[in-house]
This record gives C-alpha cells, structure tokens and sequence, in this order.
C-alpha cells in the first residue's frame, strides 16, 4: 500500500537500529520507572526525551522520506521498530506510532493537508489521533458508524462520537471515520476520512478510559457540529472504507514490530533473573521448566519476527497479503504474551509488583489480543479467506 | 488439619450461600466501582459493609464455631465461598480471608493468644497479616528465612525484613515465621511462628508494593529489635515448618473456593454480555468462537470446583491430601485464569476500560499464578510425590 | 433415563470393581499381545475370555438388574467401569459395550423384543449392533438419515445403507434408525428404530472399515429391502429422534467411564516406566518436564472422573443434564489423550513400538474425539445452551 | 556442515520443485492406497516409482553435486523437499532420506568409501541405514552406547545390538556408532562410525519393530563379531560423537522439510473436505470453529517454514545454529501435529479410515515428536544453551 520504495538499505537500518538500542538502553531504560508514573510529570519527560531522540536523529524514522523519515522499507523498519519496541515508551518518543499517520497522509491527503497537518507533525509540532469506534456499537462493525458529515456551504458539519482513542488528551488533530451518506449507499461509498482540528469549536475530549486500570491516553471525544473546511477530506469522498483496511494493515504491522520488541526485552531480563543472585538461590540453571519458558519464548519470537518481516515484505512490493498481516499480528501479540507470562513466572511476586516493568509489559500484552482488531475476529477472518481460496484452488501457494 | 468436624450441615450452608449471594448482588456489586478506586473512601466504604455484613450475621462464617464461625466443614464451606468469592471485595468485607488466621490461633495458640488476638478478630477489632517471604530471598524456600528471633529474659527479640505481605498497612498484629535456631538445626527444628503487635516498638511499614499497578494492601515490614512476650509463640518453639505446611493448605483451598466465584462470576457476565444490545449488534449468540469460550469457562469451573470439593473433604477428615489440594488450587486459578481471559475478549475494548470489573479480576486472576505456590513449584511438587507413589506401588488409587 | 435406581449400593461396586481388577490384571493383560494381533486366532481369544468372565461373574455387570446386572447406579458403575476400560480389550469381554443396547432394549422394547433380543444377550448368546450414520452423510445430522422403512402387511420393509457400525462382522442383530415418515413430517416424528437380525434377507456386511490404520471390527453394512415383523420397532412409530438422544447421553457416559480407566493404566505405565532400569538411567525421576507430564495427566484424569460422577448422578436421578453429560465426555477423552500422550512420550521410541500397549491406546484416545460426537459439534452445542440459559437468567446455577 | 555452496540457484530450485510436485501429484498420490498396503506388493510398487523418479531426474536431488544431485543449497532445497514431503511416500522414491548418508559419506568418507557405498548410492543400486540407538539403554544419551569396535589385523571387530533402525530389511550397508574406547576415555574421543555390509557374517536383522501399529521397516540388528577392513571407518577414530551431531542437525532439518510439506497437503486436504459435497452438507464453510482449524493449520506451517529456513541458511553458510536447527525441528514437527489433527478433525470418522491419507500421515506426525529427539530432550537442550547465552550477555542477537 505503501509508495514504491526504493530497494532496501539494510545497512542504514541496521546502523540506525544500533542507535536506537543504545538510546533506549542508556536514556530510556533508566527513567522507567518514572515515565510509568501517573500524571503530568511523566508526560512532560516523556516530551523532553522525545526532544532528544529528535537531535539524536532517532524521531519519525520511519515517517515518508519527503518528510523526515530515513527508512522507506517497511522490511528494514523492523530491525529498527523493534530496538524501539524494547520499551512500552519508545512509541511516544520515537513517534513510531505516528508514523501510521504520517503516511497515509502523505499518500492520500492533498497538498493542504500535507502542508497543514503533516509538516508539521515532521516537526514534532502537531500529534494525531484516530477516531473510529464508537461507544454503544460494536466495535468492528464499520456498517455500525453512526457519526456523519455533511456538506454544506463548502464545510464538512461532522456529528457524532468516538471513544478508545489514544492520545486523546493531546493531539492536535483527529483522523475521523464518518458517514457521508445514507443507509441506502453501499458501505465502500457510504463512509470517509476528514480531518478536525482538535481546537473546532464543538470537539470535546469527554473523559479518560482507563486501560488494565491504567491511565494511558485513551480518551472518548463528542463532535457537537464540528465544521471544517470541504479539503480536509482524505482521499475520495466514499473511499472511507477502503482506507480504513488500508490503515489497519500497515498499522497492525507497525505494531506488531513493536510488540516483537518488547517480547525480546523480556526474554533478555529472564536471562538476568536466572544469573541473578536470587535466580542461583533458586537455582533456576538447572530447572526443566524454566527452560522451558526459555524454549517457548525464542519460539514464539522467531516465529513471529519471520512471519511480520514476510508480511512487510509484500507490503513493501505494493501487495499486501491480508492473510499474512493479520497472523503475523496474532503472532507477534502470541509471542508478547507467551514472553511476558513467561517473564513474569520467572520473577514471582517481584514480576507482579513495580520492582520490575513487566507489569506494565503484560498489560500491553493482554491488550495486544484485543485492540486493532480481536483474536476471535482475525482468526474467522484469516480462516475465512483460506476456506474461499480452495474455492477455486486444490493447493495453496505459500510463496 | 482441622479439628474434627461435626457431620455437615450442608443445609445451612445453602441457606447462609444464599443470603451472602443477595448481600453481594445488592450491596457489594453496586458499590465495586466506588470501592476500585485508590484512596482512603475506599477503605472507609470496606469498613462500613464488613460492618453491615457482620449486622447480617455474614461476617466470619468460617471462623471457629467457638469464635462466631458458622459452617463447620470446609466442604460446605464451598458453597459459601463461591458466593463471597463473587467479588474481588468481599475477602474483607465477609472476613474469608482471616478464617485462615482465626483457625491457626484457635487449634495452635495458647489461651492467652486465643484471648488477646483471636477473639478481637471475631469482635471485627483486629486485623492479622502473615509475614514469611524476605526481600533478596527466594520467595518459595523456607530454608533461606533470615529473620530471627531470640528469647532472652522472657522476651522475644525479632529480628528482620518481610515483603509481600497482605493487609501490611492496615493490620493491629502480625505472624512472623521466624528462625529460633542456628543452621545446625534441622529446619523442621529451626523455625517458629511468634505474634507481634503492629504497635510494638520497631515494627515499621517500610513501604507499599504495587501489585500488577494496583495498591493492593501488599507491603513491606522491617523488625527492628522488636520484643514481644514468650507467649506470643504459636504452637511449639521450632514447629514453625509443620505449621507454615499446615497453613498453606488450608490457605490454598480457601483462596481457591474465592477464585471459583469470581470465575462464576466472569461467566455470568459473558451470559449478560452476549445477550446486550451491543452483544446482539455483534450477533455473539450465533458464533462458534463466542460458544467455545463459555464451553472452556463452563468445563474448567465445573472440573476445578469438584476437585476442590475433594480436596476439602480430605481436610475435613482430618487427612489433607498435598496432592489433591495443590492441584486444586491450580485447577481453581486456571479456572479463573480462562473465565476472566474469555470474559475480557466478549467484552473487547471495554473489557480492558474501567467500565467492568473485568481489569480487578483480570489482576487476581493473573496474581493466583504465583502467589501462594507459583505454577511450576507446584507442578514439580505434584509430579515428585506422584512419582514417588510409584516407588513401591504399581497402581494409583484416585479413591 | 433409566429406570428409578434403588439407593446405590456403593460397597456391592467396590468389590465387583476390586474383582474386576484382579481379573483384567492377571487374565486380560498377559494376553494383550496376542489379543492385539489382527486375525481370527485373537477373536477366539477374546470370545474364551468373554466366558471365563460370565463364569466368574463379571459379565454385563451394567446391565440390567433384571437381565444379569448386579449395578443399579450409573454413580456405582463408575468404580467399576473404570477398572474394566483399563485394557482396551474390556468392552468385549466384559460386556460393558454392550449394556447401553441392553437398556434400551430393557426400557423401551416390547416383551417380544426382549425376550428374543435382550434375554440372549444376558445369555452371551446375542451381540447387538447399532445402524445410525450413512455413507456419503453429515455424520452428526439425523436430518439427513436417508434409509427408509415401511410399514406392509405387518411387516417393515428397511432399505439403505449404514456404516462405522461397531462389531458389524460379528453382531447377531442391528438396531437401525430409519425414516419412517416423508420430509413433511417434523423430525421428532419422522424417525424410528427397529431391529433386524443379521441373518435376515438383504442385510449383508458390505466390507471392514480400517481405524487408525486397524481393523477393529468397525463395518459397512447394506439394508436391501430387508423385512422384519412389525413389532420389531423399539418404542412407538416416530419416536426414533428421541431415543436416539436418551442411547447418545447414557453411551456417552459409558464410553467415558472406560476412557478414564485406559488413561489411568496410561498413568500406572507411566510411574512404572520411571523407575525401570531404562527411567533410571535417563534419571527421569529429577526431571521436571517428566514431573509435568504426571501433572497434567493426575489433573486431567481427577477432573474428568468427577465431571463424570456428576454427570451419573443427574442421569441416576432421572435428570439428566445435557450439558454435564458432554462437558463429560470431552473430559475423560481430554484425559485419554493426555495420559496417553504423555505415557507415550515417557517411553519414547519403545512406546511407538509393539513393545508396549500404548500404540492400541493412542488409537482409542485420537478417536474418542470424532465418534459418538466430535469435539467441535459437543462445544458448539454446550456454548449454545449455555447461552441459551442466560437468555432468561443473570446466573447459572452450577449444583 | 556442508561443504561451501555456491550461490543458491533459486530458479533451478523452482524448476525442480514444480516438476516433483507434478510427479507427486500425477504418479504417486493416485498409488497412495496401494503403497499404504502392507506387504511385497507395495515395496515393489515404491521401487518402480523410484526408477520412474530416477528416470525423470527427479531422484537425489539433494545428494552432492560430485553424485548426482541437482541442488547445493539446503535454503533452495526447502522448495523441493516440502514438494517431495506432500506424500509419506516419497522418501524412498526420491532419495530425500539418503541424501543425509550420502553427505556424510561424500564429505567425512574417504576415496574408497565414496566408490563402494557412495557411488552405488548414487546409482540407485545400495541403501543405507544408520546403526545408533540400542535396545535396553536410554535412547539419546550416547554415553551409554556399548556396541563395540575393536581393531585387529587391519579389520574392525564390531559387536553389539542396534535398534529402531530405518530400512533395516532393505539396507544394503549400516553405519554404525560404537565405542572404540574404554570408560577411561574422554566420550567426544571414544566413539567412532564405522560402515558395515549388510552380506558380512555376523549382521543378522532380528525382527522388524511396529510403529504405531504399522511395519514401516524399523528393525533391529545384531552384530555378532563382524568383521570389516580398517578404512572403513568414517572420519577420525574417535570422532563419532562430532560425526553424530553433524549428522543430527542436518538430518533434522532434511526431515523437517518434509513435514512441512505433509503438513501443507493435510492443508490442501482440508480445503477439498469443506467445498465438498459432505463439507456442503455440514454448512463447514460457515464454522467459526472450522476457520479456526484453517488459522492454526496455516499459522504454524507459515512459521515453520521460515523457522527451517533460516536454520538452513545457516547450515548453507557453514555456522549452523544448534538452537536454530532444533527449534525449526519443534516447530515443523508441531505444524504436521496440527494440521495433521485438524484435517482429521474435519473429515471425521472418514478422517480416521483407510478412505483417505490422513491415517498414516498421522502416525508420522506423531512418531516426529519422539525420533530424531524427542520434544522434552530439545526443550531442555535448546532452554539450557539460551540459558547460558545469558551468562555472559544481557541481550540476545536474533539475526
């Protein structure tokens, strides 16, 4: 989906990487503890840290390369995303999430709003957000959106509200999902992408939703006749759906990097827990089944690290398999679960308590099953579109 | 380990089931949110419904019967517990989880302990903690214990540091299992288990532990030359190993017949879920995927309470079976484990929000897998006494 | 649904169960090599021991009272079920398959019918058979059912086709379940079994169906225009879809009882393999994974028989719940499929061999989740009453 | 392990891979229910399709280039080795399975071995087998072997007794490991391989072993005083431990190929099963619970094969990763169980009959979790090696 990329610069990816590493071992590591603290202190870390990866040269590595981005192959982006993965941190500082953003206005979003909204993102100015679900429907249900736009006069009048939206506390803008006609439309017509500012007059953050009782940016957001200029459109009037599909692939791979990342962070501490001096008391060298945690989670790693690297690969060459982004996304969420279960059995009470940063890992871990798509809806999906395969087909092509 | 129970009275016990069942579907459940969140109102709201369920005559049903107990065998007691086990609230508000205290006092302290602290806790006036794990220790290892007490002119001086301790913060005295002899004593000859007041001179919270990002009660406590009578020892000086063997039995069950209502819970709250509105916009009645999770949930609550109800029945004749009952406890946990996973993925994103119970008893549920005997200490502990059975018989008798 | 039990006699079972023992151990098992070998000489083998059980009085324990049965409770025939099933050579020789055809004949067949069908049988001198899938069917949808009988001067004119028909070769006479009514008709009264005996005109045995790669008896059988007397049909005219699922909960159970017993010998095998010269020379007593595999199978195998207690129980009580009964099932060939595995994985390449009986065991395990029932239908059909039930309730009632 | 490959030719892989799949799918698969028959019959069938494969030059693709292989790189022959996999036959038609041998002979043997056993290999006139496991001793702990090979007059003196030995009934020559050392010496010194004729006096093929219920020419072998000329040992005297693990890791991955290409046709299997006439009836299309199967079924072939990919490539680029070779084996090995049971899930009884594959391509799925080492053993190697990575580092490097 992705603009023809260049070939691959491995090279430079693996030497940013080892940049990356070095910065989230040496700056970021250290002031976990604070950055998962609640409340404004921690944000405004968060913000300062960002402002150093950023002269460091480490900020938005992956957004378009007219834009700031050093890495144009999604392929190479994961020996990157996943240094910067290591930390449940790193998304915010190294604006890897926003990456998502930035490219899907780069490809879709006019002249003005590349100038308006993307440039300044590049510059570290403006943070976007993204509203789809909505309360009181269900959530993977695109048919279901009830929030509309119309036009009039040249403005987009959008009504409606969004909930599970991360950072809705402080973007600058949002990316919303609405329908711009009426039921009697087919949905891949029915629905489109605009953009608002967060400071039109009728946008309003409602409240925070605390995720695995935690307070991390989720937020629900009411559009009270929210008017925006008729360009801040993305792409086609009715092209919203598609769009959307279009977003949620590289995003769920984006992701999934991340996730990978994280699950090697716990697999290097279980290593420092087993030579630690608690770990010789307990003498967990010699158990069968804390090697066994060890076995389960290089397998589950390796597994997912190769099916999101082929994923990435066939988005790189402009055909996305969705069968292939959707496991490798279970397979990377899989391999965050089995490594932080695993971690945190090896640590004991110390894992479940704020001695150590896998409670915060494992409740990315569990969320990771449920948001940008759940496990039951993947699985029917994936398993779905292999069934139409043999429709017409006696064997399936793995390469 | 128990004293001997009279025949049970199964009837009773259904009837008091059914009353603690309207208390906390009318009184408990209503408040959870209130009582979820951080802070001393919470505390305050605890205080005041253990205080009307005492007024219902619900509070301490499993004391001792001499000590205001009601239900005499573990057995019933299930009945009961998966009632009060509901909520993630109601250990303190029906006092289940002090039972274990109230019962170690009553068989094993002397009249004077029975006086001074028992009968406080069945008055509501005092509240016990336990302390036995040691920070820089390996939790599981009671031979690393490095707490000392030593008598000296009639006094205990107690020596020391315990973490992971429950109710640190609120509790009027403490159990401390403690070492009474050097290391050339046989271990089963070197621990002892001594009462101290949370009041006395040197005994000091040194800080809360966050479990799973929650202030849980869980701290820690340093002992300082603390001194207490002689008779403050509980059972005989050296039997600390027998009794913390015994504990940690009847504890386990206990806990585990709490996580099977919790579990209940989850699945009812996968029957309301389903049938929602919002359930019914997903069309969750009619997928495979939705029944298979109450098919899980349904089998591991139906198997783990029937092999808790066996294990019970050992304790109520007086022969605890180590194995029956570590395998209970796992069965329970893993029951709780399923039904609270399965509940969180048919609620999705606001499953994860504060907007159900789900994230507390997701936080339980994950906990129940390292407290009180982690997964593989006893995994190892069941295989070796299994294996060791084979040594000198061909056949095991489930019987 | 069978007839009222008198109050269990729990002692009678536990020294039939004691005999029953002694008898597998010291007659069945010495013989299983050769009972294993396909061909005539085994068969023989196995009708020799049939009679040296009926004479030490250990024949159709389960059938009943009135026809040679010395059990009443299905609760009481548990103790005694599984100490049969732990060789699998024990359904023929004790006649435990055989006493589910016999309660059906006992409890809905005319006095004709048993006393030509049932009395011989209790005699060791009739075998029975059951005709209900079809070739070219959906197995598990009697919708489909498309063998017919009529009803002709008197007598029933049966045609069609039947396979995966239990002792097909060997059988006297077949239950068969047939339409007796065109498609108008609902399917509640569109069905009907009637007997034909195997050596009637136009009953032919068409050829032996391999299972799991051995013949075990398992057949295809052709009905051309075979006739019977009229009063061969079992239960009234249409009622063929309702004793169809009466036979299915009671085999279910019967089937899981002697599941249970096979995995409990597996797990017998199992301590046996560890402390052989071969167990002690790989020191499989310290290891952990092999503890794990005791674990798993004691957990699976205490689970399952007390779902299938209670199961019995409601079946003994004349309420027999549906979903206990399948929750049932899918637990004791969860713990067949564990015992055995693991067993298997413990002797390693001996225990693919012929060396042991673990071979035949597996193949009873991998098909205990497709015949009588597949997993995926049981789950489905579980989730959904279970669903169901909350339609109308906030709670499920788990006692 | 392999001598320095040239450059994969990835497009003489696909040529290749395509005309082996029309092979398998033309000439071998419609044979299938013959070659599954046990007796001369099919053994002569599989030795005229081997001629037929031979003279398609489809036969020892993989052998060494010097003997008539077609394909240097272990990565490209992934293509074809799933191809030739797809059937459980296809081992002794292609060859794949004395590719191993003919490595080991073509890159440790010397001149003379090459010509005598090697070359004839290559001409499709010898067979090999490999002589390791010992009836009585602990399958994988190579310490404990006692076969014996002592040097007089120029010749080797073998004696001792191997098991669970390949083609044992058709081999033509055996490898053998023996120890050529007493106690007293080092074990990395005291074994060696040394070849043995089939025709010496003195081999002797004691009896064929059944696995799972199916002679598939397992046998064991004595060795009573053979006698054999000096050179033909493999290698170094005392080098056969190093030899074996050589031998181990290559044949692992060789095997794994396989599996991954029967695991795909169980795949293939279930797409014709859902769109079939009996699929259609079922409604398998519309079954959450069947996608599932398909998710699973793909998911782990999908990481499987890049699992033994990379493995691969390391072997190709002489560093072969002992933990990537292994867990590539688990992984491969996993795939066939789960697809393997998914597809017999499916097909249901059917799926358990000689009426299609399934049956025996099982019994392999399963036998692969216990030759060539057995899960638990490569758990605890593979967690023991990560273990002590951590010794001296705190992070792990996948790439």
């Amino acid at each position: 989906m992705l603009p023809a990329f260049s070939s691959g610069h491995r090279e430079t990816a693996r030497v940013l990487a080892q940049k990356v590493r070095e910065f989230v071992d040496e700056i970021i590591i250290p002031n976990e503890p604070q950055l998962s603290r609640p409340g404004a202190q921690a944000l405004q870390l968060q913000s300062d840290l960002a402002l150093e990866a950023r002269q460091a040269g480490l900020y938005g590595l992956f957004y378009p390369l007219s834009h700031g981005g050093k890495i144009a192959s999604l392929e190479d982006y994961l020996l990157v995303a996943e240094q910067e993965g290591r930390t449940e941190f790193s998304q915010a500082i190294f604006a890897s999430h926003t990456a998502l953003d930035a490219h899907m206005l780069s490809r879709f979003g006019n002249a003005i709003i590349r100038q308006q909204f993307l440039q300044p993102m590049a510059n570290g100015e403006a943070l976007p957000c993204y509203g789809m679900t909505e309360p009181g429907q269900s959530g993977s249900i695109p048919g279901l959106i009830t929030t509309t736009a119309h036009l009039s006069n040249g403005r987009w009048h959008v009504n409606g509200r969004k909930w599970f939206i991360s950072n809705a506390d402080r973007a600058t803008f949002m990316t919303v999902l609405a329908r711009t006609a009426g039921k009697e439309t087919a949905l891949d017509h029915a629905l489109s992408m605009i953009i608002v500012p967060a400071d039109t007059p009728g946008f309003r953050v409602e409240r925070q939703l605390m995720m695995m009782g935690h307070a991390c940016g989720q937020g629900e957001v009411s559009l009270a006749d929210v008017q925006v200029p008729e360009h801040y459109l993305i792409g086609v009037c009715g092209g919203g759906l598609e769009l959307m599909n279009k977003r949620l692939g590289l995003g769920r791979l984006l992701r999934a990097m991340n996730w990978i990342g994280l699950a090697r962070r716990c697999m290097d501490l279980m290593g420092g827990r087993v030579h630690s001096t608690r770990g010789k008391l307990g003498l967990l060298v010699e158990k069968q089944l804390v090697r066994q945690h060890f076995f389960n989670t290089y397998q589950a790693i390796a597994g997912a690290r190769e099916l999101v690297r082929i994923a990435a690969r066939g988005v790189d060459a402009q055909c996305p398999d969705e069968i292939a982004i959707n496991v490798a996304k279970m397979a990377a969420s899989r391999a965050l679960c089995i490594a932080s279960d695993s971690a945190m059995q090896l640590y004991g009470a110390e894992g479940l308590s704020d001695l150590t940063p896998l409670y915060g890992i494992h409740r990315i871990a569990r969320t990771s099953r449920i948001l940008d798509g759940n496990d039951e809806s993947l699985i029917s999906s994936v398993g779905r579109r292999l069934i139409s395969h043999y429709e017409h087909h006696t064997v399936y092509p793995f390469d």
